[in-house]
């Protein structure tokens, strides 16, 4: 497809195609009440291998070699890396560590993503732990559910059980035609919290990577009994013209304390100057990478998108003051191929509601850009 | 060979493999006395290259991903790493990071063992270290000796001389024909500790790596001077039954204080219900991936194979009490194909004697399954 | 070209290239005052991924898998990782992780390099960062320059600004031909440190790297406001007979204290017993891998080089007093294939100049020697 190297049997039975990507990042940030830190950062730098054996056997192997993020102790890891049994097609098994099936922008590749960097509410999604799932899907609909441990790279010094997840995720596409889409999902999450220590924690940076300061962070909650969310997704596309939005609730149970209710939303538009439509791939419910009318190197001048969004997180609850951030997002991104990217986003803080703690009203904005390419 | 992706040059002289690994585990434990911490890992999550040019030159690189215990400071890094000069054939030269010609167990490689994990006295085996060794073999017997320094992660803060390992092993098989092995083998070696320290530890798991519990352990020993081990092999097989064991005996030379003798020793057997036979690389001295008779995705079964283990590792003597741990092992494993298995493996602590420690006589078992796939 | 495997589309605008690099080194060192540590090492492991899509888009993924000394936070992380656009030949821009032009020995691939290690001047040199650079060239001269951040493995925990660099070098090569090529070059660089600490250290080792002890070391600088160096460069090749030199000076400008002035040179010299030369590349002014006459593997005994190198490092300037290090370095080369290569090297340190510190005086020597394939 123009896009990455693919080795494959005769007769199809066999298949190996090694693949990457690269992000460069930089940011500058205009601090408003405390420093933020310009700066570079390599922010993927991956190499996979996957392939098929004897017909219905997939796998993958990827790692992220990115490390910018001192904070980030699983920054630097394994990604994708599964074995999934493909012999009752659509119905497909997969064990290993994969994405859970939480969260339409957090399931969606990040290279394919609208803006820079996923919405305040990521912070909800599980994204990939160790587990096992089933997914299966038919013309306009997907469905997919799975139980899931830690990550790779987790590994409590106290040894009691692991935590564990347990995920579904359905969505419905009730017109589905190229360049008009209509998306509705929903999704569900169960978390048990690792036995020996029972803590958990939800923070957020500014959308940006690329400093380590998060505005909100509900700190260590200790005495988590499980934790309950929910999501809901609605998509539409008409041509170059598409809006996407969703919504996260998460209930605390906790064991002697009151229950917290955290929640988050955010709603994005994305406009193609240049007429493309986002493609829509059914089958997982997500939309897929952009490949341009006119290729650059080709003779054309690649894909030119514009975007918005506004993304709300409310990490306050009675006495718990974890914060509330409201943020706008303005997008430019310049699809030069279908796998070579610019883009630059300007983020606003607009709001930041944290009575009593010094990040209180703190709100910068952020002018970041992107070089991104993948194989 | 079905198996993996190999390029080649028209005259064979130029070859280039990559490959790599996924193995994931789950396990539960029933504890006795102390916690063990149920839970998931990715095991082994490993990418490499290998090739050929000019003939006579081999090479790989071999990389593990995992890092999924916190205490093995080494668990993420470096395997395969070498250059071999094969221009002297069947006698090759290799020098990098590779494994030292000691125990059978140690050197079949870890994707076509029996069980989950290798037996309790895989602690006295010296695995994978920097150095250089020559490899000869005939028709029916093998000959590997080397001199190897520390591990590529390893590296001493202070700055006395690094310690060194001398091993040899040679391995006859006095019958051989497909299926039907009578394997005999021996190694011996030498270790000088690092000069700065000269410190050496041995523990071991309960034959199941998720926890980080170790039931048995000497402690930092001080003041080695240096360490003779010996390991004896045997092993046989008749059509799909086989059986396979080991001793290793090992004397800790110490300064000032007396000396310090250790061993173990395992027993298992195999019984393959669908015929298969456990295929021997004379060559090598090892036992080699089973291939089913019938492969699923093609219409097989897939082959069904029923072991079990016994072993035992003595790390008691005089007034050293490390302890010592004696398990049985059952195991279930269904090759699906030749490069894919799902494996079971229940695992009970028959006896744990060690006085005076909090680990005395706990005896917990453990049930662990794992998906792997190899290409 | 015998070396490596590429995979490349039919009209050539879609190339793939996988490939890596292992060495293998070992140290034994006449200590003189201070404890050295004998010792191995896997001084580089590697794995890459290179490619072209859509015939002016260039890309590499490249890891550096190694982490043998404790002391280098870096040591094990990413290497060459960028986007390089190639639409405007010769003229190129290049965006992501990669060498800043600066310092002809740091531009050569460690690979192509005379010795086991660069020079002791090699602390001057600022190897790969995250940044943007414009490269062209003509027939006999190149010109490169370019703005970069930190080492994506980098991050400061005060969330201060980015240090940057501004770099840029030009070459020139009066004669050319094979085999007689007379090369200039000269280069220059501005840096500015992190904002949130100022800080700054030179130090190098004696030329080897297994130890881990450094014999010059500023001690970190404080209070550094910019660092501006240049470097000059001279080359001439006669046949067999090749010269080598290179000076660089660096003036560390501090906010409150006196300024700073660093210096360093080296003169090597070359001489291939068998007749090759070292093949130029005047588009990147850097010498390039030999090709023996003869292979090893093909009837031919390889190719056989002396070298000779003189190094001197200067880290003495009034009040601070980190040392001055002269060392010869005797070396010999055994290049087997174009990408198979054994080295030897004596190191002695001729003179310590570092009055008041322990080190003063210390003059060990060093024997190294190394296994090295890249492919």
């Amino acid at each position: 497809n123009g896009r990455s190297v693919k080795l494959a049997s005769n007769d199809g039975s066999f298949e190996f195609k090694p693949g990457g990507r690269v992000q460069v990042d930089y940011a500058h940030y205009d601090a408003d009440k405390q420093q933020l830190g310009d700066g570079t950062a390599i922010r993927r730098a991956r190499l996979s291998a996957e392939g098929k054996v004897f017909r219905v056997w997939d796998y993958k192997v990827e790692y992220e070699f990115s490390s910018s993020n001192a904070s980030d102790s699983a920054a630097r890891g394994i990604r994708d890396a599964y074995l999934r049994y493909t012999g009752f097609a659509p119905l497909t098994i997969t064990v290993g560590n994969f994405k859970e099936p939480f969260s339409f922008e957090q399931v969606s590749s990040d290279s394919a993503l609208t803006f820079l960097e996923r919405s305040l509410i990521d912070v909800f999604a599980p994204s990939r732990h160790i587990g096992a799932a089933v997914q299966t899907s038919g013309a306009n609909w997907s469905l997919a559910g799975g139980v899931f441990g830690e990550r790779p790279e987790d590994d409590a010094a106290a040894e009691g059980d692991e935590g564990y997840d347990v995920t579904a995720r359905g969505t419905w596409a009730p017109f589905w035609d190229t360049g008009r889409v209509l998306h509705l999902g929903a999704a569900v999450r169960r978390l048990d919290p690792d036995d020996s220590t029972n803590e958990l924690r939800w923070r957020a940076r500014p959308e940006s990577n690329i400093t380590d300061v998060r505005l909100v962070d509900t700190g260590v909650l200790t005495g988590t009994d499980h934790v309950d969310s929910y999501g809901l997704e609605a998509a539409g596309e008409w041509g170059p013209w598409s809006v996407q939005s969703e919504y996260i609730g998460t209930k605390v149970n906790r064991k002697s304390t009151s229950d917290v209710d955290l929640n988050g939303w955010y709603v994005l538009t994305s406009w193609f100057i240049t007429g493309e439509s986002r493609p829509y791939k059914a089958s997982e419910g997500v939309f897929d990478r952009v490949t341009p009318l006119g290729i650059v190197g080709q003779g054309g001048i690649g894909a030119w998108e514009l975007a918005l969004r506004l993304s709300n997180l409310d990490l306050n609850d009675g006495p718990l003051v974890g914060g509330e951030q409201r943020n706008l997002t303005v997008g430019l991104n310049w699809h030069l191929t279908p796998n070579v990217k610019l883009q630059a986003n300007y983020i606003k803080v607009l709001d930041l509601d944290r009575p009593g703690n010094a990040a209180d009203g703190d709100e910068p904005s952020a002018y970041t850009v992107r070089a991104q390419v993948d194989f």
